[in-house]
């Protein structure tokens, strides 16, 4: 079922998932269409960004943010088109980025909408990914915390993700050497043909430590954090002394109870080794430590895109009723570039 | 056996540890004094400051620096007389700060000797503790790393000891909770009654947790890591948002395996806290990370203590050769202040 002008569909969380999320912990409903009222606009879905936040917001336990609620509509960015608008700063037709949520229609009432600028009507999904939140937090997670200078070696996992491709790029533009992790020999070939990874090693292709330390001939400088588990693990030993540790996700333990994991218990090693080599872990959450600056990245970043040296790949699936299907893989690290779900 | 003007007693390091040092791993040897050549000074050791960092130098992994070489000397910051001087700068009878060792005479050639203050000479081994590496320690890890606000709360484990003590106080000057850990009700009293700390608590006495929690109702600000472990993990569920953790010391691992630990592993917990709470930890050396700051903390530090405005409490052993006994009871918490072994 497609898009209609009457029929709201809407992806609600039916059940709160135990471990990797399934098809029957969404559920899709349909409604009517909402009509706005006085000072608010209704906004059309054209595409929802997935991103893996989004695992933690299924949960109950603490998170960035307050839980998406038992039968409430999944949260998600998204570029809208304004269908009809009853406030005095947007107009209908106008193209907005949002939080409208995984659902053809949604009311706002103003704040958190963007009017997209008008260079991005061709290509407004760039909104959800290196000219927007995934883009942001790469960028201040590298430079403001990561702070790499040249020569320097910085590590990326995910590295063809909507995220890790742009520290990537980023690092290559300090002057630093950039080594990624990815998930199979394609995208490995990509980071490095397409994006300009110094290196990416293919983390499913065996013994992850030693590949990691030929990479890094000269240990690691900054080791941008999105996913934890077995590559911090592979990482620690190389980290330099004064290493910075951003920490933006841990892809790879969403899916898990949120306890203590099996032992044997790590925490003393990377205590000792955070001490032995004077490291620095900072963990972030993009808009609340550095929404202000937001028109910083926007200016900053839309110059290197024009100028042609950030590069985006997207990862375009159609259809709002494959969002749950599509965000699944996203966890396993399906994708292949920024997910975006063309709804309209 | 006491210091004489013709043997040099030396406590030199038998076998390395394994767990926690034994009298066994330390051999008290004799030998003639020295003699300084050109640009040398003959220093007599007067008073041996002995730290929880020792315990690095003894084991042959990685640590903040090289190890104790077998059957060599044991490293330690000193106060020594000069006995003789063939140096430009130093004179016969001037006190020295400097790392002379475990032993009764040491030679040295100049760098990393400081001349004593005038003011010190009735007091001297102050420029082992309040306002030397402890304090130096305390002042940049508080100040530079944990960035106290006024309002906010600070908890600091070994809080009667040479670096918790300072940290308290400084954090009480700066208008913040400070609320300490120590072993037994003594130190615990000692700790509110006389360095002014808000709250003090017995990590002997039972729940941790609990009695943190209760201590600290607006959760924690900034926690100055010194020994890690059972403090850390009863610590780590109430930081706040953006709270910061300078890691200066691991006193309860340091006699451990170097290794991963029993399990469960607590490394994903952590990751998520640090994550969802955007919280920043980091490791420091003093000398290696502030060397620089030195002057600017004896300058703040001296007039904060001649202005009574910080305490100074010390646990002074005589006799050189109780130095081991010492040094293992300090790794138990057995000792109450800085512990010094008053060597003449």
């Amino acid at each position: 079922m497609a898009q209609t002008a009457t029929i709201n569909r809407r992806i609600v969380l039916a059940r709160r998932p135990h471990g990797a999320p399934v098809a029957d912990d969404f559920r899709l409903e349909t409604g009517p269409v909402p009509s706005p009222s006085e000072g608010q606009v209704l906004l059309r879905t054209l595409q929802l960004s997935l991103d893996p936040y989004m695992r933690g917001r299924m949960g109950e336990g603490p998170s960035y943010a307050p839980p998406v609620p038992l039968d409430g509509v999944m949260v998600g960015g998204t570029i809208s088109r304004v269908a009809a608008s009853r406030h005095p700063h947007f107009q209908e037709g106008e193209l907005v980025a949002g939080y409208a949520g995984w659902q053809d229609y949604a009311l706002a009432d103003g704040p958190g909408l963007v009017r997209l600028a008008p260079e991005l009507a061709g290509h407004p999904s760039l909104a959800l990914g290196v000219l927007g939140m995934p883009g942001f937090t790469a960028y201040m997670g590298l430079l403001d915390i990561g702070a790499p200078r040249p020569g320097e070696t910085v590590v990326v996992a995910a590295a063809t993700g909507a995220v890790g491709s742009v520290v990537g790029q980023l690092a290559r533009l300090q002057g630093c050497r950039a080594v990624g992790i990815a998930g199979g020999p394609d995208k490995c070939r990509y980071a490095v043909a397409e994006l300009g990874f110094d290196a990416c090693l293919d983390h499913r292709a065996g013994d992850l430590k030693a590949a990691l330390a030929q990479a890094c001939p000269g240990g690691i400088d900054v080791y941008f954090e999105n996913v934890g588990g077995a590559v911090f693990e592979a990482v620690l030993p190389l980290l330099n002394a004064k290493a910075r540790i951003p920490v933006c996700g841990l892809i790879a333990q969403y899916n898990r109870h949120p306890g203590p994991g099996p032992g044997p218990d790590r925490t003393p090693l990377l205590m000792r080794t955070l001490l032995s080599r004077r490291i620095r872990m900072q963990g972030f959450i993009i808009f609340d430590d550095y929404g202000p600056r937001f028109g910083e990245f926007q200016q900053a970043m839309g110059d290197l895109w024009r100028a042609g040296r950030i590069k985006a790949r997207e990862d375009l699936v159609a259809g709002l009723e494959n969002a749950p299907a599509a965000f699944i893989g996203l966890l396993q690290g399906a994708n292949f570039g920024k997910l975006v779900i063309q709804v309209a």
